[in-house]
């Protein structure tokens, strides 16, 4: 099993009309990913303040295993098959870690 | 004092001739920040894996007085005095937080 975190940026446009709903079930989806998946360290998802359709989230796995069976997590397919009609735009871009600390 | 999270995130360039000692001044900083000051929440640095000199930094702080007394310590001026000359571009984006969960 590899022991590299994957780490990476999603950008991602949302359809204004469903913003409030498409918040609820990505926050349901992170609540759940993190507390239910030993591999899922981090989650954190925020809202640009000028453009709040637009949302960036910065996603923490313990490795390429764990990533992989995130995807086929009930909860992220839920969240996946649920909002497909609110996602305007999804770019995802491979980060590398320099420092990552939390309190959180 | 206000209750109210401060949530950044930072987009740098480096001057890639400059790189290896830009990553050593961040993470030092991000390592003093998160552990000696309480409202200091979370600082997570990454670079853009096809762009190095690319870093992003999602930054969240108590409130706006823990985030104007962080602008205040020696470590925090000490990464901004030494990397003066090293970021070629910086811009902050207000944002907002949705959902923010970590195990890390």
């Amino acid at each position: 099993m590899s022991r590299k975190p994957v780490v990476r940026m999603a950008e991602l446009e949302i359809d204004p009309a469903t913003l409030e709903a498409y918040r609820a079930l990505l926050t349901e989806e992170i609540e759940a990913s993190v507390a239910l998946e030993d591999g899922v360290l981090s989650l954190n998802a925020v809202s640009i303040r000028d453009h709040p359709n637009k949302v960036r989230i910065l996603e923490v796995y313990a490795n390429r295993e764990a990533y992989d069976a995130h995807l086929q997590t009930p909860h992220f397919l839920k969240y996946k098959t649920e909002t497909s009609g609110m996602v305007t735009a999804l770019t995802l871009i491979d980060v590398d870690p320099i420092a990552m600390r939390s309190k959180l």
